[in-house]
């Protein structure tokens, strides 16, 4: 088919974040667009078309656990701060997190067979490896989201539903999931895109300011109208993964280590197809024109991993939230040099973007 | 660092070419450019930005080839057909090509360790499964570029200089290669960007426009000045490639159907980074307002291969170069629906461009 105006109309107005570099020569763009917004729903910065619709994918992982915990899971299952962690993760299927999510499914007397979300070989590659090499195929339990599935298992024990369905759209968990996803992006429900996540489950799509308002809002105090209960749930689930980086990402992975860096005060979390959000507490954006904490979204447009780091570290460096030793850290955490097949670097990459500033407070002057 | 004003004209000016949608919506989009060139050098149809720079990457393969069989290098080695035509490939590393590689590097006195070229798994999945199921390491014969290799090393035997360091670019065998790259796409060397291919060979960068016209070139008559050694010999290599497609990509590889579906009359090459170049005889462009050859071109901006292929089929059908139910099977060969882990299908991809089309000898209509 092709395009009509109309459609081409439709399209996010992206803008390049980051280019890929060969020798002298750019071979790649990435374009994209970025999000930066206060808890109180200010736009305080963006790149490209905030407002661009984005399927969360696993960066609804915290929101997907929320009624689980806020009906008492963590009490009736006497879930472990790991267990939390590794229910909001995108995992590497390391053995420390494959062992953890089979700890979750025998709380509720499931197996790996109960989980809906097929099977991958692990992301971490020395896992994958190993795997291969003892002639071993990967199972649900290597799925970076079986960690999500074994809590929804559990969730559908507790609320004594059918544990058989947990993954359709119209299964009563997954309408108390949307009604979260709902409530934290503020979009109504019936203006969030449906779609099916690689793992099965459903996944929501959004405008980008409303994933990085809710990565702001799931940092932030109590909202009107949110039961306390979900509110302590959401706290305890954002304090896990922070607390324990390992079991949200893994080895290598640099989710676990920015959290790790920021010492368990600042929330990253990956989607596929090139999503990242970060929430920042209030003490950290300090430099911001923002009286709470401030959420950051942002879609590599064409889906791509590569890159998506680096903008991620270049969006918090000219937002403030980052520099000196620390920012050095982070780049060469996010840093993906070009390698030729004999593994000698012959490119690399640059983000090419500024973030446009919207302070009220500030009349002149850009954040460093 | 940051973008400056300059830094982002000087980049592509792309326009969405196929969008990735997931359930109803729209997930990711790829950009990039197209050119379609005459032999002639007319502009015949674009999208983007035709002139943006490329690089060409194993669309370069032909190129690379013609040097070693201008100065006699299929008589000299008495080389087969497959033999020629794996030296232009990017190979699926499957025992058929690797078998040929390894007899063009003896029929030199070389063996496996004179490839610079560095192991990858085989591109075919089933070929590096069997490898890794025998516990077996993939070696420099299944890197996509070890056929492009031996016949480098071949000709380093030939004119009798140092096989040793054959991949350098100021070696005389790649001093010869960019000048053939420089008068086929009609770039003068010095206005030729360099840089470090995946294989560690130099790679060339030049405006699409001026791939495309190289693509023409090559399937069309002798050029002005061109020597008729050189003619003969991207000839054979053309025919060889058109005639052994398997030797060219392999198994279930877009480049091999693709040529296979026209029959030996039609030249078509990926190359790494969203690189794809078709060549087209006079008699399949006859619906362009072109009298010889047609030469197309186009780079998938962010560097995904997703999607680069059913872009060239949806350049190819609104070229006219494909109708029917050729049409149908070449949309089947490069529909790559999106899949969740279990393997249903939850989203697809769709071109969303429209190519202008420069036809100055029709003065209203599109071809279909």
């Amino acid at each position: 088919m092709t395009s009509t105006p109309l459609r081409r109309a439709l399209l996010p107005q992206s803008v390049p974040l980051l280019i890929v570099t060969r020798g002298e020569g750019v071979e790649s763009v990435h374009r994209g667009s970025v999000a930066v917004v206060a808890g109180d729903g200010r736009l305080l910065a963006a790149a490209g078309d905030p407002l661009q619709p984005v399927f969360l994918r696993s960066a609804a992982k915290p929101f997907q656990l929320t009624p689980f915990l806020a009906a008492g899971g963590e009490r009736r299952y006497r879930l472990s701060t790991e267990e939390v962690a590794v229910a909001a993760a995108s995992h590497g299927g390391e053995p420390f997190h494959t062992r953890t999510v089979l700890a979750l499914l025998r709380k509720g007397g499931f197996t790996v067979d109960d989980l809906h979300c097929g099977a991958h070989a692990p992301m971490r590659e020395e896992t994958a490896r190993a795997l291969s090499i003892r002639h071993e195929k990967p199972n649900a339990l290597h799925n970076n989201c079986s960690g999500k599935h074994a809590a929804m298992l559990l969730a559908c024990r507790l609320f004594g539903e059918d544990p058989a369905t947990y993954w359709r759209p119209d299964h009563p968990l997954q309408r108390r999931i949307l009604d979260v996803v709902s409530r934290m992006t503020a979009v109504p429900e019936e203006r969030i895109g449906l779609g099916v996540d690689g793992c099965s489950v459903p996944v929501y799509q959004v405008p980008l300011y409303n994933l990085a308002l809710s990565y702001a809002r799931v940092m932030g105090p109590r909202l009107t109208g949110e039961p306390a209960r979900e509110f302590a749930a959401r706290r305890r689930i954002i304090e896990a993964m922070t607390e324990v980086p390992r079991m949200v990402a893994g080895t290598g992975r640099f989710t676990t280590s920015l959290m790790r860096e920021f010492g368990g005060s600042l929330l990253g979390k990956e989607g596929a197809e090139g999503v990242y959000a970060v929430g920042a507490p209030s003490r950290l954006a300090a430099t911001l024109p923002a009286s709470g904490a401030v959420g950051i979204a942002l879609k590599i447009e064409d889906g791509a991993e590569r890159g998506r780091d680096a903008v991620t570290v270049e969006v918090m460096r000219q937002l403030g939230l980052a520099e000196g030793s620390r920012l050095g850290r982070l780049r060469r955490l996010a840093r993906r040099p070009v390698r030729n097949v004999r593994g000698e670097v012959v490119g690399g990459m640059k983000p090419v973007f500024s973030l446009d500033l919207f302070a009220p407070e500030r009349t002149a002057g850009r954040p460093r």
